[in-house]
């Protein structure tokens, strides 16, 4: 290995590092200060400038997408997921307490989960689609009889807003947010 | 007038005056930050030392009871009107959206609604009145058969968190928090 590749390598390193400490960083500010925490606030837990941090994530999407990846992918399954159910309704159930239940694991998400990504970026594009299959999942749950007529997808977001306010102020988290889903949905069956 | 009246109608104006500018801050504070909006905070904001406001006002508790005395009180007459309707249900339907309503009109509301007063202060006791008068209201609505068995005041708690959420995070917070009002409220009915 010549000298130069290996301050290629010591440099791609180093970029790497501050990537994950960047991200451990703002997985917790979002946490405790939601998908808006400041960026400075970002860099300073990192222990890296704010030019660092906009050269790894140039936009506030960038990094949330890069957090919270995996939740997203999780939340776009479970909703796929649900349109397999062969009972439209059971698997509304399933996918609304999936979503509460990430709601629950992590204050930020519900703060990503309403951000409005780019409709042409890769997370908006799959949120057109998941929001799509929502559609279909409700459509499907009205022709069995299950669902009441005049439920749409707002109902599920607005389940979701309900629940954070829930998780803020509740004694017994766990307790209380389970107790909204099961009086919301009953309100939504037929 | 003697020269020591006036120099002690002076200072009572003073005092006075300092009192609204501490109270008008504190209302800004707790409806822009919540209802723990820094003491230091709300004093920079009316223009005076904190010394000044904690002699005005002692304690958190006195500063929210001083800006929040007519919705407390209002709270109070409503679960009152409610018991004293003919119908409980329909006075049960009421209180809950007077409740939302506070909420929707100041944001800070639902913070001073679920703090915990000092049981032996006025308004520990009045709200120790209050729990008694909805949980009357609400043995009244299941003896006519409205309300669901399953159904306490923890429900009512339980709607002004997840309220709280809604105006936190809704495009359109009156549509949005009557909609959750609405479904939340159809999930009690027998």
């Amino acid at each position: 290995m010549t000298d130069q590749d290996e301050t290629q390598r010591g440099l791609r390193a180093d970029a790497e590092r501050n990537r994950d400490r960047i991200a451990n960083a703002a997985r917790a500010a979002f946490r405790e200060l939601g998908a808006d925490a400041p960026t400075k606030e970002i860099a300073k837990r990192a222990g890296v400038g704010t030019a660092t941090l906009y050269r790894r994530f140039p936009t506030r999407e960038d990094l949330l997408v890069h957090v919270f990846a995996d939740r997203l992918t999780g939340c776009e399954s479970s909703v796929h997921a649900a349109l397999a159910d062969s009972d439209p309704w059971r698997g509304l159930v399933e996918h609304v307490n999936h979503l509460a239940h990430l709601q629950l694991e992590d204050r930020a998400f519900t703060a990503v989960f309403l951000h409005d990504f780019p409709a042409d970026s890769p997370v908006g594009r799959s949120r057109v689609e998941a929001g799509e299959a929502l559609r279909q999942l409700i459509d499907a749950a009205k022709a069995t009889g299950d669902l009441r007529q005049d439920v749409d997808e707002n109902d599920v977001m607005l389940l979701l807003k309900a629940n954070d306010g829930v998780l803020r102020w509740a004694d017994d988290p766990a307790r209380e947010s389970g107790r909204l889903v099961e009086r919301f949905l009953r309100s939504l069956h037929a």
